[in-house]
């Protein structure tokens, strides 16, 4: 099947853009000599995981205990939830899955670590705990708060303690990371992982002595994170294409196409798209079906029927909303990947 | 079941709330003397448009044809697409679904109407033309035009011209549809369909000439959008809440829970939700899978573990991010409803 031949909107990703990607920031952390642990939550696709690992990454990393469940069952085994499990429904299927798979998860308080004591088993469950270092979302917020959280951790059953966490990579975390792991090593507990992660995160992750660092967009947006401002979205670095169709011409300077919130997601003011055949029309607007283009800058007039390839650029987001995405190479469509982790809310 | 025995994130649908939205409604229309075909955009589940179709809704509208094919699939017979199907797999998928339910459709063009006509066999496809009588999205731009487009369809094979559309229903709109409707006729055109839309619609689409008019934000909202300024989210006219947990405290001001724009859509500046339990909570911000929430207004700490109702403020995008919504009663899971329509892009 050709791209030509699928029904829109059609996500389709570019195998050649994405494998290069993909052994791009796996040579620049060899480079920096920090493990790579990929974050999945831009693709949610087992196959593009398989595909990260097979490059060297040291794991993968999914936001919910849900998508870890997916990638389980696509054979992957050494999944990083950092994220606080919480409730006992979750926890049971936390010890669950830590049967078939490796599942380290990050928490920040003494509750979260007790829930998931209380009903582990065999194995124990890898921890580490989280550090706010400026996020300002969860995380503990002192270096004196973190060895207490692991001191509680490193005497509960079940549980074990494996390091500590922070999210982003920046180098006003490092006098944190560094007290919090002098404090836990002077009290003898050991702490072989420091994570970090954000996309970009090798150099200054490994700089902040960070053993790992989280990165996901990488893979669709190439190794800068796609914004309005200093990077555009680029044809030669982005692999994601949404195919859509001109569904209407109304004026001269609007075109409608068969695209909106539904098929892109919404976060402004980020622009929703890059459209690829023409680089000067602009998405001014998209209601939940219909995405809004004025085209009074485009050198030609733009068809009903005609079919636009729009790189997204709330990638991760809009993956999400999608069952089915086409891997590409040349125009012909090699595989058809479900989007395995989609919609895993839990 | 029962509500506490969910995991979460859970997108619940209080069973009382919705039945009576549906039956407040259909009586303002059937007091207004005009026809309610409702817009199942916002719930997506079958089960829903076969309660409003009870409570006396002469069909029902779906933005995408894979949502009409979900519809159907269900055993509902009168659907409105009003959309432009543009593309040969789309007109066959179109053509296929038209002999088990009546399709109608929308378009604005010459090019999609003579592209359905030579996909249609039996039955006729019945077709209205859309009128932008600014909405600035689809549509045609004057009445000449639509008299133009409309001696097309009237022309065309496998077309049934039924008459003519517009969205938002607003006074401003009565011109263009009154001297539309007039040109057709005096052009032996009949116009039995003149169809408005929009929440709260029923006496502008009356007054400007409609014979029916599309609502679907009511089922969950009540009888006025909900929105930040004027109608904030009302716990006893909302039929909709998220249950989540509350997963981290890292400070007294801060909470996080376990739903983020992957679980209540994105669309600043609107707010995220309102917490029925906390109405002196604010969601300030949410990252993919965290909510933060200001607490520093509330009168007493909220703790790890504890569970949250959110009346999601985009209502529509909510559902389409959830693959099951929970129906309650009196904290009863009375029904598990399958979002058949999420995801429908295309």
């Amino acid at each position: 099947m050709r791209v030509e031949d699928l029904d829109t909107p059609a996500l389709t990703i570019d195998l050649d853009i994405l494998s290069r990607n993909i052994r791009d920031l796996a040579e620049s952390c060899r480079r920096h000599g920090i493990a790579l642990r990929v974050h999945t939550k831009t693709h949610k696709i087992p196959e593009i995981a398989r595909l990260q690992l097979q490059a060297g990454a040291a794991g993968i990393v999914c936001q919910k205990l849900g998508e870890a469940e997916a990638m389980a069952d696509a054979g992957i085994t050494d999944i990083l939830i950092p994220y606080n499990i919480v409730g006992a429904r979750k926890v049971e299927r936390l010890v669950r899955l830590a049967k078939r798979a490796t599942i380290t998860v990050a928490l920040d308080s003494e509750t979260t670590a007790r829930g998931i004591s209380e009903q582990a088993g065999e194995p124990d469950i890898p921890v580490l705990i989280e550090l706010d270092t400026g996020g300002n979302r969860c995380g503990v917020q002192s270096p004196e708060a973190a060895l207490e959280l692991a001191r509680n951790v490193v005497q509960l059953p079940g549980l074990q303690f494996r390091g500590i966490m922070t999210y982003p990579s920046r180098p006003q975390a490092e006098p944190f990371l560094t007290s919090t792991r002098a404090l836990l090593e002077d009290a003898g507990i050991r702490v072989p992982v420091v994570s970090g992660g954000g996309t970009g995160s090798e150099a200054v992750s490994k700089q902040i002595g960070c053993t790992e660092t989280r990165i996901g967009s990488y893979v669709f947006e190439g190794m800068r994170r796609i914004n309005r401002t200093d990077n555009p979205p680029n044809p030669v670095t982005c692999a994601s294409r949404m195919i859509v169709t001109v569904v209407s011409t109304p004026t001269p300077e609007r075109i409608i196409v068969d695209g909106g919130q539904k098929t892109f997601a919404s976060y402004p003011p980020i622009p929703y798209g890059y459209i690829v055949e023409h680089p000067d029309a602009r998405i001014y607007g998209m209601s939940v079906e219909h995405g809004h283009i004025d085209v009074s800058a485009c050198e030609r007039a733009i068809r009903v029927g005609e079919r636009l390839s729009i790189i997204p650029q709330h990638q991760g987001m809009t993956t999400n909303l999608h069952d089915t995405a086409y891997a590409v190479r040349n125009g012909i469509v090699e595989a058809v990947w479900a989007v395995a982790g989609r919609g895993r809310v839990q």
